[in-house]
């Protein structure tokens, strides 16, 4: 047998490896760059709706006016759920983890849906956007039964956006709700080979369906190192809130403890996150239109501490839990919220990676013992 | 931005790239042997339980007389399941999908389980003996359930196989298909860094938790590309069955027709797989116990011509096939019997990720579009 010594990991946990190549995303961390299909990420955040950035993640094109309404129609007959993903959601406990609530609903999707083990192109496509209409569905009846309140039906139109804000409060939401949500989405859309994307494509590449490939992508998202900084980033927030303490001397005891101040820094970007930058200029109009500025002038005030004393800027999450919260949605449905802006980038990849398919399998060095025998005859 | 020219993929599907260090598990697909933490899978499959296996791949060492009994009286005391999987498998479509019933299941245990976000060593090896012990439990109550049938109870002590087969069929197995049935549980145990097995390392690296992980390996498990060889075999025994031809000539003309033949060559042995070996010793008498020596024949036959025209030797997944139908189990059980097995091997791997986590991450090398805009303003 090969010597376990002569074989080397190629580096921890791959990083630098190149695993594949990819159209969708570009990321230059050093530079503070983030790029969508050739689209900076500014750009789309700035002028095109959730539902235009779906369309350019799966086709690599923004859609012309016939094909967004197309899509949008599309989205809106297909907001709805099979009876058993309700019953399910109303036989868990009251304190399910909503990871793992989203995680078993859309396991349960797979069952109802004729076309689920269709590998074809075109099912495909269509099952991408059933995913993107139907997770918001559940992340609002989820929340909406563990309060023991009835679901809110959608609206026949409207954005993804809206819909979900809608099916949440009962409410329409306004029009700074609407635009900086639909922003967040845009933001949270893709990011590249991430652990959960990555997880994606490893399952997809087995020729297992979009189902199985999404359950593990929600379930890799879950996990704290991956999904759920800005639900740290609100503890924080909250903990602030009721310490009675100004933010400022909160963090500076945080700094002067050596204890980590969240929602600073990216393990990508070296220099400022180009998401922080275009949602914090769009939490201002939000607080004003929501009657509340209290996450949003804590979390100005934290990063003029930060920058003063640490020379360090916020991260995407930093600003997305000041929006969550100002849109009064519960923290434990933050990282859900990524998924269901997530899905897009996630089956753009397996779009992408059917085209060409390849099963992803590295090798591992075997370091165990070797030659024993049970003794046994 | 950095130019996508200069980089380059290291290797399509991460072939060859060593991606992590395990003392699990070690592969020689040249020579044929396959070994687990230090023993020969011959020496295991002789004189090991599924039991022992699963203890030696968690541990690292084979159990003693003691820890073989507690571990037994474990697994006993965990073969129930939450009134939620039972519920949530009456409501699912008859014709569901086992995996993606499986995977469905399983996500719904972590909703019962009130170590699921434990990240403990010990709370995770008690998840791994819990999922060891409720998965036959849920192939076997979603098989009854889907039949119209009753389920059955567990037996109060038995392994995992005897009481696999009895909550299956409601009759207590023979000593041949027990043994049998065991020893393909030890077969299937564990196989290195494979995709499901990769799948649940790159989740669990998160530091998601345990069932998510699971979860995931499952649906990569699903994949065509990865487990459903079994499943193959079956359809072209089946058809050779109907077929009134010998196997001869029926497999003569699949080799005429340049069509492939199931169940023959493996990605990684390029010689005898050695888990075949062992499982065709063990059909004769199982056949005999049976009373139906049909699959086993067939199999022979086909071997035979395979090895005479082609030199090509059968996998485990041949003679796997034989077994399962010879025992009377549905063809869309394979898979999940599959997993059945291979949950000590992912737990085990996963215990083995959370000993020195690190985010698996690798990267993509941008190859889409530079520079456009939307030209909006």
């Amino acid at each position: 047998m090969a010597s376990p010594d002569t074989e080397k990991t190629t580096g921890k946990g791959l990083a630098g490896v190149i695993a594949l190549d990819t159209e969708i995303c570009f990321i230059d961390g050093q530079k503070g760059i983030l790029i969508y299909s050739g689209y900076d990420i500014g750009d789309l955040a700035a002028h095109c709706s959730f539902e235009e950035v779906a369309f350019l993640l799966w086709n690599g094109r923004l859609p012309d006016d016939r094909e967004l309404r197309d899509l949008s129609l599309r989205l809106a007959s297909e907001r709805t759920l099979p009876p058993m993903v309700i019953d399910t959601l109303r036989l868990m406990p009251e304190d399910a983890d909503p990871m793992a609530a989203l995680r078993t609903g859309v396991s349960i999707l797979s069952l109802f849906d004729g076309e689920a083990d269709d590998m074809s192109p075109e099912a495909n496509m269509r099952k991408a956007i059933r995913l993107t209409a139907r997770i918001p569905v559940i992340i609002a009846a989820l929340d909406r039964l563990r309060k023991g309140e009835e679901m809110v039906d959608p609206l026949k139109d409207g954005s993804t956006a809206t819909n979900f804000l809608y099916m949440m409060s009962g409410q329409k939401p306004g029009e700074a709700a609407e635009r900086t949500f639909d922003a967040c989405l845009v933001l949270h859309a893709e990011h590249g080979l991430n652990a959960s994307t990555f997880t994606g494509r490893v399952i997809g590449a087995t020729l297992s369906d979009m189902y199985s490939a999404i359950t593990g992508a929600i379930g890799a998202l879950k996990g704290p190192l991956h999904g759920g900084a800005n639900i740290r980033v609100m503890e924080m927030l909250t903990a602030i809130d009721r310490s009675g303490s100004s933010p400022t001397t909160f963090v500076k005891k945080l700094l002067a403890d050596k204890e980590r101040v969240m929602g600073f820094g990216h393990r990508v970007y070296k220099t400022i996150d180009p998401r922080a930058t275009i949602l914090r200029e769009m939490v201002d109009s939000l607080s004003a239109e929501q009657g509340t500025r209290k996450w949003y002038d804590m979390s100005l005030e934290i990063m003029d501490v930060m920058a003063k004393n640490k020379n360090l800027y916020p991260n995407v999450d930093f600003f997305s839990a000041s929006v969550y919260a100002t849109l009064g949605i519960s923290t434990d449905l933050f990282t859900p919220i990524f998924a269901m802006a997530r899905i897009t980038g996630w089956s753009a990849h397996l779009l992408e990676q059917w085209k060409d398919n390849r099963l992803i399998r590295p090798r591992a060095a075997y370091t165990g013992p070797v030659g024993r025998t049970t003794g046994r005859s």
